[in-house]
């Protein structure tokens, strides 16, 4: 049988704000066969495209919505799209994904992506009616939250089913962590919502009629059926994602003690309980949803009463009872609930949110900051209330928030005094609630993530449980085989959640027989049957580590280098002071000989810059050339 | 341990819309020993208080909106609440369960459920904040579609996260099977929505700030536990009805030859494949869901694109494949979707609607009914479009509208010309798509349920495989038992989907050993487990006994008699014509015989009416009393 690609729409949106110019661009097989989709299409475009030394807020950044083959099928696990450009809060190439129906409704309308650019001269969100896309005047949604924002678009375009991502107060006022809101749902991470209020693009609405053409429907069908019953037998997505999510990792954080809390300073969380999944899952579970095509189910609505006022939120996840919770020593789970949803209402990111509080009241309790310079808010470890005052304050540049809005990289070279040890940030992101202390792997994880602080590209979960925490031996392998996985999954668009059922990496599964041959060759088996593409395993590796090098390579153009392959000095300085994991560090020692062992590995020269050899090897040439120029 | 009756919050709310009058009143422990909750209040207090001969749209009918101990716990499958009162359609006292976050959220503001009286003297709606409660005006949103209806309430109220049942045109315009939608649930059958209309009642939005007490936390969260992994484990609740939902049952019906096609002209549709569970499951299928406090999670939104046009449903659910599918000839799966989302809209029930369209179509093309008696429509079967324009002015009783609106019984009537014999009602209610001729146990079901046509209180799930369907030996008291346990089930109030799991029948329980003994015990387990009641099997029974008689009471005071305990003239005259199950028939012989033996195992006299011995012995004495002045 001849095998068509035909997994594609084949088609990206491009629109420039500026000019009001709305073209669309086609994608040939050949390009597919490349970069697979999504986190690869909108890393090759900002390779090809992107001035390297482009200001994150400039008309001249790109913004990238992508989605990729798998979206809008039954797929299990595939509701997500990611966000790209240069980011506010890095200074580097960067990238964000969200669940979101928008994603299937982008497909739906006949587009795998949408490439922004240019600053529209006043406020607008762009409306996507399959074919049908304008540029309207958002001057009456400007300056209302993310939610209201959804609902006025409904109504004014008349059509209370069209998909809406949009930016809150935090993407208005330029918050280097604002995010990006779709449904309940936030692409959180590195500050695209402030890229899309600096475009003066308050949102983005969807609607698509048609449906997602599949290559081998009866096949991918009975695949499809086979894995929900992997899914629902897994003990992981079958039972503790749905029945407590995320949160879950709270207690087993904590029970190794590697629990981030009052900014790092510990890592064991005397209020862990109080805030733990099995609380939230018995005394505050409201509903539970899950996301478009996904067989497990974790989204959970947590109701909470702050104050004898009830709120509803869906979340908190794990970081952000650690960002919001334990980072700030605040053991009161209903005002955690609370903060969960006003950063979704204001459009802010928690994990930054949280971290950047949590250094703001470890400098106030060592008298770096003073009152006045916090508007007298006692922002002290453990004080809820002026937490949640700070998030207002943040999504509004108001008084410290100002200053919080910033994120810590920042807010510690306006501060001085010696506030650069409490900033807990790698390349500017803040780490969210995953030790790289007690979890040795993280360190490398960390300090080579395209986006700084993640563990969206450095797994964690592995050394939970899987692989021995303790001990760098063999994790510089394992960070690279994990990357590859991660630059897979965010172009197909999946969950992160899809390693539990088809294995932790595309490498694990070459070298562990573990477990059975239908999850071993899941990824590709699903790939082949959606695109037709007849792709092996090998090659699928070979697409994610072409990926990974493209991020690289941009940013290396962006000056990135092994300098800024580092960790907190916090971390690196003071050894887990107490509990399970006390005298766990990760120190600069350990961290160089891992950069070494990495970057050999990878096939980069020894400051962390991939050679043109390794760049050509995987089929970027042009790439290759330009790095020479680099040093 | 001394046990304390912990369950409730005991506490009803009692409003008089005609003076604007608003009380609480307490519940004692011994009414609810005897009455358990939701079902068994309502009919208790009905019992006590409403004029038998009192018009469904006067003011003094009383319409009731209630929870049971279960709501707003973490047992599973327990989002649910009942309305009950005097059916529009049936002229009997009926009742309509409902999913809803309302259900949970009535009880965290402290209630177990409200009964209203009187009429508004203009469009109000109901506000409950916990302990606030207050009539408002609705003169704005009188006259917008559900959706639009919970919207604008919560816009009005300032919380995005209050609960609102609501009607729309449907039930301002006193369509006979006008529904309570609230979130996209709808309360369909029996016509609560008319009921609110015509005491000027909008919507009732509710928001709480509390939780609810459990008698025993502890046992009770690792019952939960075990007991989701249950759901999970088991092949109907883990796999079919998360996979495809209800809609599953069409393949199944239609594959024995039972699924009602044409007006039940025919029971095997030729576009059964078309509407299938498992073609919308693979081509429609656009999000899942699922209820509060759900394992099972069979809500899915489907997603349609009828002559170019997407729509999104919560649904169509089995039901509505058959009533607006085979039962008019349609297997076009999109209009399907497109008239599930307007019967929610419009707030009408699918399956009257459906049957009532059906029923004018069979008229037509008999000739019964002319052109200019449908406005034109063309309405034969298969014809989708006229079946779309007819919902429209069904809600709004514009031309043929006005005629469907009354319902099937009373369209009969209008009509005359022999129309009768094609109006397929019990007891005025439209039944739904499960065969009282292949599944011959449903014929006493259908024939002696409380509320007539319904698939709610007279359970087909044993006869489409667990029992032999092709004899009535054994059904008078498996119906029997059936109508026992709904009345548990309905005063807990839970999802009828947890038979799968715990079993079909209390009585089936006490007398199988087929399954483990914690599945076995589960019903009065949980109730023990939150209510601290201590209830033996034996006792929960007795409770279902004593409810289902209680409503057998009412109904005898107002009219109903063994006359009234029938079937639809064609379903007992003609037999399935052709198909697998070719050849059944349900006839007045057959029925008779399963009335008597039904009548005496309740221990009713002849007539249908129970005895005031039985009565005494379930401790409905001041009912035994009333019941000799009966004849």
């Amino acid at each position: 049988m001849e095998l068509t690609y035909k997994g594609y729409a084949g088609k990206i949106l491009r629109i420039n704000l500026s000019r009001g110019k709305i073209t669309d661009q086609e994608i040939d097989n050949e390009f597919a066969r490349l970069f697979l989709g999504g986190n690869g299409f909108g890393i090759k475009i900002l390779a090809d495209e992107l001035d390297p030394d482009v200001d994150p807020y400039s008309p001249e950044n790109k913004l990238i919505f992508m989605t990729g083959p798998l979206n809008g099928t039954r797929a299990p696990a595939t509701p997500k799209y990611i966000v790209q450009g240069k980011s506010p809060l890095t200074g580097f190439y960067a990238d964000s994904v969200s669940s979101g129906e928008i994603s299937a409704e982008l497909k739906f309308a006949g587009y795998d992506g949408i490439v922004i650019e240019g600053k529209a001269s006043r406020p607008s969100y762009i409306y996507i009616d399959n074919g049908d896309v304008e540029i309207r005047d958002a001057g009456d949604i400007w300056g209302r939250d993310t939610f209201e924002t959804q609902e006025m678009i409904k109504e004014e375009v008349g059509d209370a089913d069209v998909q809406v991502a949009a930016i809150g107060p935090g993407g208005e006022n330029l918050v280097r962590y604002a995010s990006v809101i779709q449904g309940y749902r936030a692409a959180g991470r590195c500050g695209f919502g402030a890229v899309m209020g600096s475009k003066n693009l308050k949102a983005i609405a969807v609607r698509g009629d048609d449906s997602v053409e599949v290559a081998m429907p009866e096949e991918f069908y009975e695949w499809v059926d086979t894995m929900v019953a992997e899914f629902k037998k897994n003990p992981g997505t079958g039972k503790v994602l749905f029945e407590m999510g995320t949160p879950a990792i709270v207690n087993v954080a904590n029970g190794l003690g590697v629990f981030g809390t009052r900014n790092w300073k510990e890592e064991e969380f005397e209020g862990a309980e109080d805030i733990s999944g099995e609380r939230l899952a018995k005394e505050k579970l409201y509903s539970r949803g899950s996301c478009f095509s996904c067989p497990i189910g974790c989204v959970k609505v947590f109701k909470g009463v702050y104050k004898g006022k009830a709120v509803l939120s869906e979340g908190p996840e794990y970081e952000t009872l650690y960002s919001l919770g334990s980072c700030i020593g605040n053991n009161n789970l209903d005002s955690i609930i609370l903060m969960d949803r006003l950063c979704d209402e204001l459009g802010i990111d928690t994990v930054s949110a949280g971290v950047s509080i949590a250094f703001a009241m470890e400098c106030f309790e060592e008298g770096i900051l003073k009152d006045d310079e916090v508007d007298n808010l006692k922002l002290q470890f453990g004080n809820e209330e002026a937490a949640i005052e700070c998030l207002r304050k943040i999504a509004y540049r108001d008084g410290i928030g100002d200053l919080l809005a910033e994120g810590t990289a920042r807010m510690a070279r306006k501060i001085g005094k010696g506030a650069e040890k409490f900033a807990i940030n790698v390349k500017g992101l803040e780490i969210p609630g995953h030790s790289p202390r007690g979890l040795q792997g993280m360190m490398l994880g960390y300090a080579t993530s395209t986006r700084g602080g993640s563990h969206h590209d450095s797994r964690p979960t592995t050394e939970y449980g899987v692989v021995d925490r303790t001990t760098t031996d063999g994790k510089a392998h394992l960070t690279m085989s994990i990357q590859h996985m991660t630059a897979v999954g965010d172009s197909l668009v999946l969950c992160r959640f899809t390693e539990r059922v088809y294995g932790f990496t595309l490498e694990w599964n070459m070298e562990h027989d573990a477990q059975p041959e239908v999850l071993r060759t899941a990824y590709v088996d699903m790939v082949n049957l959606v695109t037709g593409m007849n792709l092996s395993l090998k090659e699928l590796v070979k697409i994610g580590e072409r990926i990974y090098n493209l991020e690289r390579y941009v940013n290396t153009r962006m000056g990135m280098r092994r300098s800024h392959d580092t960790l907190p000095r916090r971390i690196m300085e003071e050894p887990i002071p107490d509990g399970p994991s006390k005298g766990m560090v990760a120190s600069k020692e350990k961290l160089n000989k891992l950069l070494d062992e990495y970057y050999s590995l990878r096939g980069w020269d020894e400051n962390g810059i991939p050679t043109p050899e390794k760049l050509k090897e995987l089929g970027l040439i042009k790439e290759a050339e330009v790095v020479k120029t680099l040093e």
